[in-house]
Formats: structure tokens, sequence, C-alpha cells
């Protein structure tokens, strides 16, 4: 094998032509049977397997830098970069990550996951290269996908202007995650022209020998061609990045090993900011990927041979019965309208699209965007549903505030993947917007026990003229014993009695709640399970009752600035007594692997909970 | 006066050309009397007179929608859309914004304040018209300033894409708060061409009467012909917004009423997404204004005649100290590097550039991009210190969790304008920061009592390897009784000593509690006031100490996610009583007014909360 040769990126410069071809099949033959067991990024590490091991072929990365954006598609990277050992404890706990981490390896210089960083941080490095007078390389390694974030503007615009050298190399695969969207992407399959000029400026050339007529001919075509070349020095090679001050290399196929070293060595030597576009397949080299390229973008396990998933999930993602409700009340409403931002399939708006194609709109991986213009779509009479991953909701903090929330327009915000995530690692996880939210006047946040509560939520929104963030997990499977009835707004839901204590559980911690009460019932202490489903405002006659008894707040998310302190606050301002133990996700970044492993890494699986509640009452009783 | 016959804006239409002319004039007259007095954006306002009339002129804004980016400059439009009389209340609390604001008129179809927003706005407008069958044409005005924000590059994408029917005015006064910076501003002024083309054309027509040599001269000139005319359609009608799917009309002349008035009917017309590029002055008809238009961008109230402020500060702004003692590191530490987002004057940092050109680095309105960049460069060495409004920090909330503080990166956050603000009211309060910060892992948070101690928290950052946030007001004067010494981490600094009670007091508020003390003592009631600039990690050992008697936590903050909450959860967690009441920022939106009228509104100022903690005091001892 010649992979298993590879130690470090330096070894791949001694490999011939021949070589290189067994190595990038190797390297994909690794990278299916892998992620099939895995799951992960599939569809896009396929495509980039020439093009990273060109890179590592030209450039020196234990000097240079290069910055994956996104960093979904590092894989090869890693594999060549002495982690091919590890590789098969890909996103498992303890094991490598999916994405660039800087406890991994020196070669992985900055740590990605959300999209549209790359450029930003490579314009850092290359300015702090400058400041400290050293000498290398620093390149974005950024898809088309990620160029529709407002991100990746701003950086070109302040690298065009700040000349400095740096390289952009745009992975161009006419296919992010969904079907990519904005009208940039449209022009970048357009680029041509280039040969036509090459012939007219012969033609020019060769009418200049003419005698008499031939120098005032040539004047004037001169001239034209002056003009005609100015403007398609911009317009040709890409207007858009020359209009930001970027010079442009290709485009280039990004299966060719010897074409990309060739212009990546050009790239190497170019004394300022240039983009190189690649154009790559996804997929690349496994059929069911390349037919697909959607469903391997991130895949869970799967069989090699026919594509299919090893596991067939139980029931419906939230996501799915999210899509699903949402057309029930599309079907009634006019003004109901789903806005997602380039994720249709993750937050199962597609299953929405089909049934009303054209009334889900899909702005690009452009958050910051999509919920101001959901803003204007509400204040125009529309009632706007952004689904968007709590990770992603991030992004458009100020602009839920700013736009939505202070002109109190009913926006509804669907934070989907919020809590702890799983695989996906610490970039990924939802922890941090009941903080966003709780503080913003006007805005209603709700987290739903399972995906019944969900739609009787969603249904509710429409009675509704305020803001609304209701926050769900991927799963959201019926909590047993809970009662299925319409949403109230601001009323907890007893779900299960106990003379001893009582937890209050927000969204997925209903059910921890209630495995926890279990084990504490084998103890002899019987505790009581609220459901509180209402985080803002809070239900303050459900506090008021519970009082005269220790009572614990449980959530998937930081503590600081959640559910617990909120209730905490309440309390104090009520004049009565607060939470014993807020359980929350304790001041750290929870790492990768599955979903129940991290939730014991925060303290948050039933037993960790009972266990410290047991601790707790004991103490109290001394 | 004709200004003062204009009561709706179809008033307008009523006018001739001469009439016109006064009207402008009279405009200008009031805008630099009304602001001389209360303060406010002159120069744009001043640049967009005669675009605002003519737009005015040819839609109606009774069912035409307009969104005025940013908002500063839409003093005109307030002025001939009903509230001419209120005009001289602008800014000051109970009288009319400096913003648009939907309660005060229906002419104000959506609020703004920060930069961006508005194509986004429009667009999602426009859809919603499409949706519901509506007709009427939606504008966004756009500084070319505004443009430098990835939001508007997000919107442009999406619009371009989706094709309907929306006008982008394009004020590009070469000149948006500070000079413009980045590439696409360059290229916005080196449109031309035209003209070069036109006689090109000439030349060649001539030439294809010529015999026998005519005809193949003029198919090779025809050859270059199409194609520098192909190119230049996009290269020279800025490519830029063509590559994006925009029509462009112009660049036209911003202070000829009748032109205006021609292109806008000519866009009124077109079917799908386009955008008109105005050459506009900044200033234009106030010679002060002309000659220092970021002077008069946003201006304190002045001498008409002269031009200077009516009131000289007592002392420097945290801003100006600030930037001097960065100045101060970097002549020592070649790593220091100061960051702005488009505001070096508002932060301080011109103050920082002109000792260390080049070492200020302005990114252009471009926060997310600025957070990641600031990453990126600490990632390969450096100390880079962005200086950013609280409120528009807000922009790079997901940037800082997710660029600088997963990677620990020593990058630092000054939040200058934290708290609650001034005149320019809602959406420039600095107020959500605490919450922001204080949930992610690692990032320590800082408010210095006064800028002496600023001066020392700056200093011990380079002693630090993590992101730290350090948020202070624009006055920082010295707070009387403190004693001067250099910072320490999580250490609070006791400045009066008070048996009966104690004030835990963060930033701004030390002084609000002295002044409370005082109050209190007039009663009999001694209060110690302590100074918590380390707001995390908190003083647990302080915390320890001042407990058997009761304190009271005080900050310019919202209540949910603050310093209060903070502190409560953490005596909780040590088993030890909280605060009595956290004095915060309740559930509302501040509006515009002076300071201290705001803080009044609050419930923060020295009087209401002396109040509040005698009548507290009076019960818990019942």
């Amino acid at each position: 094998m010649v992979l298993e040769t590879i130690r470090e990126p330096e070894d791949l410069r001694k490999l011939n032509t021949d070589q290189l071809g067994v190595l990038c099949s190797e390297i994909r033959r690794e990278l299916i049977h892998t992620v099939a067991r895995t799951g992960g990024h599939l569809a896009s590490n396929l495509g980039v397997v020439e093009l990273t091991v060109a890179l590592h072929r030209v450039f020196d990365f234990r000097k240079d830098r290069i910055i994956f954006d996104v960093g979904h598609q590092s894989y090869v990277h890693k594999m060549i970069t002495g982690r091919l050992k590890q590789f098969e404890t890909l996103r498992q706990y303890g094991g490598i990550s999916g994405f660039p981490r800087r406890d991994e390896s020196p070669y992985d210089c900055f740590e990605t996951g959300h999209a549209s960083t790359s450029i930003s941080a490579a314009l850092g490095m290359a300015r702090a290269r400058d400041f400290l007078k050293e000498d290398y390389a620093t390149i974005a390694f950024v898809g088309d996908g990620a160029l529709t974030g407002g991100m990746c503007y701003e950086a070109l615009n302040d690298a065009g202007n700040a000349g400095t050298r740096m390289i952009v190399i745009l992975n161009d695969n006419e296919m992010s995650i969904a079907k990519n969207v904005g009208a940039l992407s449209s022009s970048l399959t357009n680029l041509r022209v280039s040969s036509e000029w090459q012939n007219a400026k012969l033609a020019v050339r060769r009418f200049r020998r003419i005698p008499i007529i031939g120098k005032p001919v040539y004047q004037v075509m001169h001239a034209a061609k002056t003009m005609a070349k100015t403007a398609l020095v911009r317009a040709d090679s890409i207007g858009f990045f020359e209009t930001l001050g970027f010079e442009y290399f290709g485009p280039i196929d990004g299966h060719n090993i010897q074409g990309l070293e060739k212009t990546l060595r050009k790239a190497r030597s170019f004394n300022g900011p240039c983009v190189i576009h690649v154009k790559t397949r996804k997929g690349y080299g496994y059929d069911k990927a390349e037919e697909r390229p959607e469903i391997f973008h991130g895949t869970p396990p799967f069989y090699v041979e026919t594509g299919d998933r090893t596991e067939k999930p139980d029931c419906p993602s939230s996501g799915h019965v999210m899509a699903y409700t949402l057309g029930e009340m599309a079907e009634k409403d006019p003004r109901v309208v789903a806005v997602t931002a380039a994720m249709p399939l993750g937050t199962g708006l597609d299953h929405f699209e089909e049934r009303f194609p054209g009334r889900m709109i899909d702005v690009g991986i452009a958050e910051e965007h999509a919920a101001t213009m959901a803003a204007g779509m509400a204040a125009a009479g529309m009632r706007p549903y952004f689904a968007v991953y709590a990770t992603f909701f991030q992004r458009c903090y100020d602009q839920m505030i700013h736009d939505v929330a202070m002109q109190n327009l009913p926006v509804v915000f669907l934070l989907d993947r919020s809590g702890v995530g799983g695989e996906d690692g610490k970039t990924h996880h939802g922890l941090f917007d009941f903080a966003e939210c709780l503080p913003v006047p006007g805005v209603r946040v709700l987290a739903p026990a399972d995906t019944r509560e969900l739609r009787h939520m969603l249904k509710w929104t429409l009675t509704q003229d305020h803001p609304v963030v209701i926050r769900y997990a991927r799963a959201g499977d019926d909590v047993p014993g809970r009662k299925d009835e319409p949403f109230v707004l601001g009323k907890w839901q007893m779900i299960r009695g106990g003379k001893d204590l009582t937890l209050l559980c927000v969204g997925t911690m209903v059910r921890q709640g209630l495995a926890c009460a279990d084990l504490l019932r084998e103890q002899g202490i019987e505790a009581a399970v609220c459901n509180c489903s209402t985080v803002k405002p809070l239900d303050l006659s459900a506090l008021q009752k519970i009082q005269g008894k220790p009572y614990y707040t449980l959530e998937e998310h930081m503590l600081a600035g959640g559910f617990g302190c909120s209730v905490r606050e309440a309390c104090a301002e009520a004049g009565t007594g607060g939470p014993e133990i807020c359980f929350a996700v304790p001041e750290k970044y929870l790492q990768h692997g599955s979903h129940s492993l991290l939730m014991k890494d925060a303290g948050l699986d039933a037993a960790s909970i009972a266990e410290r509640i047991r601790a707790d009452l004991e103490r109290s009783q001394l």
C-alpha cells in the first residue's frame, strides 16, 4: 500500500505519477470504508483527494498554513499528516475529530466547523506574517457553498484592499450542502472568453504590417484592444474576484494532480492576494455518492455496496415533524413561509418544499441575511419560520435582536440540533441559545419535550404577534406519560408526581428527568417531574406551587444565562427559595462522540444527576 | 417658507423647479440649526436632501416602502413626512428618534440602526408582496460604507437569484463614517470607460467604408468590439452588481433633482432587481461639514458659524485613554495591533493610528470578519485588540465563540459604549454583552470602574494567553477614593466601607453606587461599595467575606444573563446567601435621550436604587 508509506506530507514528494494514482485510489477506499462505519462527511472528501495531495506536494505545511473552511473536507489532509492510524477512530469519543483540531496536529493551524471563516483567518495570518517579518504562505480552502456567506465577502474585500500575499482555493463543486443558491454561483459556471481574446490579439497584430492603412488601423484597434483588455481582465477571469482586488487563476480540473501542481506553484510565487478556481466533483470515485452527493454530504453509517443506511431511524426526526406540521399550517394560511440557510435537508424543510414548491426560501449559507429577510417578510404581512441549527443561530444574534425582536415582528426561529450534539463535536453543540434569547425583551422562548408538543407549539405560533424561539433536538420521541394537549404559553406540565422533590426539566431533559426519577425511586426517593416547555416567560405559579420541598432544574445548555439561572432569579424576586442545584453543562467545551457519552461528560446523564441529588438531600438532612 | 407647506409628501409634487431649490435650501438650514443644538448625524443628511425629495416625488410611500440603511440619514425623510414640527425634539427624551421608528410614522416601515440590513429587509418585503399578490415598490437606501458589510452581499446574492422587483439605491459619497476601506470602494470610483467606448465605436464604423481592406478590418474590429462590449457591459456598469444579477443604473448626480427623478422613474418600471448608483457629497451645503465630513458625521452640539463644539469634554474619553495606552504597549511589543470595523474615530483608535501608521487595521463595517481575522492574527503570534461598540459586538457573537474562544486565542475585545447609551436610542445601547460572554468557557470578562483601571487592565492583557473582553462606557472619569493599582484578575476592590450592607458594583455603576451610598447615609444607612471589575471569574472570596449582611448587585446590563444572576448562581453553588436585589435593566427596550433620564427609566439612578434598598431593608426587618 502506498498510503501506508506516507508518514509525513514530504513523503508525498517522492511518489511518481503512477504511485500518486494508486495513492488517491487507496485514500478513497479508506474514506469510503471508514465513513461507512463511523458516519461523517464523505462526498466532499472524495472530491478533494487530488487537490489535497497536490497542496501537500507544493506547499510545506510545517511552515505554510492552510485553513479548511467548514473543515469537514479535511479527512484527506488528516490521513496524510500522520493520522492514518487513528483515522478509524474518526468522530468517535476520544478519537480524532471530523474537523481540524489544533490539539491533534501541528498541521491543523486553525479550527473550523462553521462556514465562511477561512478567508478571514488566512488574511489575519498573512497580516501577522507581514508584521512579524516572517515568510510563509497562507491558504484559505473554501467551497463555493461557503462563499455565499457574507463573511467571505468582507474578507475578500479587506484582503483585496490590503494586497498582501495570500491564496484562496475556491473548491467549486457546483453543489454545496444542498444545490447551490445565489446569483454568484451561476456566474462561476459562465467562465470562458479567454481564448476569444487570444485570437483577436493575433488578428490585430497581423494588420499592423499592412502599408499606409496599417498604422491608423492598428492604432484604432490598439485602442479597442486596450479597452477590451482592461474590461476583459475584470469581467472574463471572474470579474467578481478582480473587482475585489484578487488575481484569478483557473478554472482548473481538480482531479488532475499535475495540472493542479502547476497552478499551485504559480500562485505560490504570486506576490498578492489570488484565488485559484478549482472544479471538483463531489463524491468522485464512489458512484453512490456521485449520484446523490447531498445524501452523502454528511451521512450516518451505511453499506458500501448499496449505499443504504445501516440503521433506519425508529421515528421521524423533529425536523421532519416540524416540516409536516408547517405544511398543514401553510395549507390553511397563505402567510406561512419557510426559510433556510442552505440546510433544507438538515432541517427537514425539504419535505415542506416538496409539498409547497416556492414557499421554502433557501438564502444560501447566510444566517444574518436570513433573519433580517424574514423580518422584512414579517413586517409586510407574512409569517416566516426560519429553521436553523442552534449553533448557526449564533450567526444571526444581532439580527434577531435588532431586526426581529426590537420591532416585535412575528418571526419564528426554529432551532434544530439544540443541546449537546454528537459526533460533529464542539463547534456543533447548541448550548448558548437560552443565554442569547432570554435577555431580549419580548421574545418567547420554548422547548418542547417531544415532537407532539412541537406540533402544538407550531400551531400556537400563528396566534401570536411576537417573535418566538423554539429549540429542539434532532430526535423528539414521545415522552411516555405526557398528556398530549394544546400548548399554552407559560404553563408548565407536571407529568409525574413525587412527594420528596421536583425536577424542573426543559426539552430533552424531560426524558432524562424521568429516568432520573426511576433511579431515585430505587433509593426510596419520590421525585416529581415537570415539563417546563416555556422557558420564557417562566410559569411563576408553578414555581410557587413546588415550594416547600427541594427542587432542581435540568437543561441541555450552559449553566450561565440558562433556564436554571432564570428560575433562580425569578424565585429571588418572588422571595421564595431557589433550586438546590441547577443541572446544566459546566464551564468547558464538550468534544465529539455519542450523545450519551457527552452527556455523561457534562454530568447530565440520569445516573450522575440522581447521584448528585441523593448526595444533596443527604447533606441537607444533616 | 416652502418647507412649512409640505404636510404630506404628496405636497412635494406640486412644486416647480425653483420652489424645489428653495425647499432644499430650507431643509438644509433646518438640518444645520437643529443638529447644531441637539447633536446628531449631520453630514450624511445634508448629502441626501435632493435624493430624498426626489424619492418622495416619484414614489408614494403610503404604499411603496423604503428602508434607510443604518437609518441616521432619515432626517430629511422625517421632515417631509409630517414630522417637521417635532423635528426640534430630535434625539431628545420623549422626542423623535434619530433613526426610523415604526411608532413615529407609517412612512417608517422598517427600523434600522445597525448597518447593512436594508437590502435583506427590502428583499423580504418584495417577497411578501409577491406571495400576497400585492403591488408596490420596495427600496433599500444604502451607503457605500454599509456595503462593506457581508449581509449586503448575502442579500444581493439572494435577490439577484430571486429576480424579484426591488430597488437598491447606492448612496455613494465615497466616504462612509471614516474614509472608506475595501477594494470594492475603489472600484466604485473607477467607473468611466463608457465615453472611450463610444469613441472607438465611431472609429470602427469609419473604417468600414474603406474599399478592399475595409471589410476584413471591419470584421476583426467587430469581433473585438463585440468582445469588448460584452466585457464592458459587465465591468463598466459595475460588474460587481451585474455578476450578482442586478440591473445597474448610473452613476448619477445626487444633487440634481430632475436627473434623479428621471432615473428613479426608469427604475420604478424595471421588473427585476436593480441598483441605482447615486453620487452624493457628504455635508453638501454647509462648508464646515463638507470640509470635515467625518467630524460632522455624528456630532455633538456645535456653533453653526465656526463649526466648533459647544462644549469641550472635561477629560479624555475611555476610547482616547485606551488608544493612548495601546500605543504605549505597541511601543514595547511588536505583537500589539489594533483592529476596527470602520470606527477609528468612535473608538479612539485614530489616535493610535497617528502614532503607529499601519498598525491599526480598519476592515470596513465587517465585525464578523474583524473578529475572525483577529483570531487568525492571534493564531499566528500577534496580539490583536479589536475595539468595537458593545452593540455592534453582537454582530460577531458566533465568531467570538467559534473562532476566538474555542481556540483559546489571545484576542482582546474592547467594548466601547457599553451599558445604557444615550441620544442614539434603542438600537445603540450595549446591554447584552455579559449575557453573550459569561456562558462562553475560557473568556475573561472585565469592566473597569474608570479609565485608570482600564489602563491597568490593558497592560495586564499582555500577560494573558486567553480571550479577554473589556467593556466600558464612553466616559470613564476617575472614581474618587479608588486606589489606583495594577489589575489583578478575579480580585474585587472595596472602595468604601459601610457596616449595614454592601453594593457590588460593575463598571460605571461604581460611581452610581457611591452616589447611592451617599443618599443612604443621609438616612443613617452605611453602605459599603465594592468595585467588581472582574465579572468573570467572580471573586468568590470577596463574595464569602461580605456574607452576613445584605448586599446588592448593580450593573448597566439586562438582568437576565448578567452579573447579578452570575453572582446569585455562584452563591447558591457555594451554599451562601445571594444578593437581596440585582439592580439591572428590566425587561424593556430603553429609548433615546440623555443617559441620566434613561437610567432613571431603568430604575438605575442613585435615588431609585437607594429608595428600593431602603424599602427592602425595612421589609426584611419586619
